[in-house]
């Protein structure tokens, strides 16, 4: 597992990093992003992954996530994945569009040719990627949060979902709560696990809050004046699937916030908080 | 004076907002970011300019510059203009190098063929856009400051050296301190003003000093791992003038800190605080 460095800026008393490795599991070079804090020589800090939105590379949170300032104060590692395979040869939206393939791999390891042999990012983000950063990195893996935007909102949910041991601490921005259920899900889920819905539930955080799936907690905040609310994020599924079930959950819908980095960015440090106070 | 709303985003309980207009100035449309925190009705606030560096506009600082947390914490206004005029039939570098022409007015009004008609950056800054702030804005034109990065450092430092009744506080990142002695400015100053270096010294931070210009104080923040502080920024030279001017200035090398918004953006929240004890 070697890693190559793209670059490295100092920020707020740490090292905010860009590396890229062959990754076995997409088959492909994978670029992320990393923020270190100051620390002390053997010191090892908490872990908070970010998954990114649909045509998000690593460098949209990077940019515009206004993380740092945060993760600085509470000494916490800050990860920002991809959100596709990429590179030559690489299978993408048979249309072009924005919402599947290439930018769009939503977490899943795909079934569907010629999808399968690329677009693993369920086994990427769960396995190869945190073995990465524990080789790497000085991180504490007993201590790990996840959170995301949209797409990778709905990536944080499922994955926490699914591996409740593994995070302390689970929260999202503007998460796709329901994909089973609305377009940009059903045509992701389709493209990528076949038309068999009963594939669907375990990358569903509804129906996998229905199934019995539990987390301590968590938290999402959502804008009222966000496009994506009405037909593809549905919040509302999610506080009654929460309440159906008894899941703990803090689900905030904040006026006048759209599904922008402006957004994201406002709520940040809200979320890196609400994770450092989990993951200490 | 008629303002184009472009965009707007809620952030930070305020709006981030970007306009165009017909710049009567540079004959162009110019485009320029405002971010006006939350503020009661009828209530005004003070404005911070922001000039940014070589080949940006407006946008990169409103995307990495991290100041709407301290903006809106200190209720001030922050102002990003573009850095050049742009358009058709605006001429540009000769060999299209991005230090000078597009991207790279230097906060000047050029005397000379064929930017003399186009390129009135220190007109824009210093007249038509503090108007049209005023008239569009909930703006309290009696408290202004200045701020900016690199090339816009060197802008904030000038304009606030030539208008010391206009700003109550002023500030940069990076500044160009003394463009009449380093390769970036004597290009920039050359092509816009002419030879004749006596035309030069009213856009030259260190020469102003020395010619008796004063402000009640300044901050400057440089990074020492900074790849242009050697060639073309010389945070000396600033440092010595003031020093024997009796300017009082707090200027701070930053270690490890390099040129990027990962620099500016950990530093901003302190210019802002800075400003706002000022402009209270």
């Amino acid at each position: 597992m070697t890693l190559e460095t793209l670059s490295t800026n100092k920020a707020y008393g740490g090292v905010q990093g860009v590396y890229r490795h062959d990754s076995a599991e997409t088959k492909t070079a994978m670029t992320f992003a990393v923020f270190v804090p100051d620390h002390e020589p053997g010191e090892t800090l908490p872990v908070l992954f970010y998954l990114s939105g649909l045509t998000c590379t690593h460098a949209n949170v990077m940019e515009k996530g206004e993380y740092r300032a945060a993760c600085a104060a509470e000494k916490i590692i800050f990860v920002a994945p991809d959100t596709s395979p990429r590179g030559e040869g690489v299978p993408d939206d048979p249309e072009g569009k924005y919402d599947f393939g290439l930018g769009a791999g939503f977490y899943v390891d795909a079934t569907q040719a010629p999808f399968a042999a690329n677009y693993r990012m369920r086994s990427y983000i769960e396995q190869e990627l945190p073995a990465l950063i524990a080789a790497h990195f000085p991180a504490d893996m007993a201590r790990q949060g996840i959170t995301g935007h949209s797409m990778g909102g709905h990536g944080a949910l499922t994955i926490a979902l699914r591996n409740p041991d593994r995070f302390r601490s689970v929260s999202a921005f503007a998460p796709i709560v329901a994909p089973s259920q609305v377009p940009w899900g059903q045509k992701a889920l389709g493209g990528y696990l076949g038309d068999d819905a009963s594939a669907w539930a375990q990358h569903d955080a509804v129906a996998l809050i229905e199934g019995g799936a539990r987390l301590p907690d968590l938290l999402v905040d959502q804008g009222d004046a966000d496009n994506f609310l009405e037909q593809e994020l549905k919040t509302h599924l999610l506080e009654e699937a929460c309440a159906k079930a008894g899941q703990p959950a803090t689900i905030r819908m904040q006026p006048g916030y759209d599904h922008s980095y402006y957004f994201i960015s406002t709520f940040m440090a809200e979320h890196v908080r609400w994770h450092a106070a989990r993951l200490k």
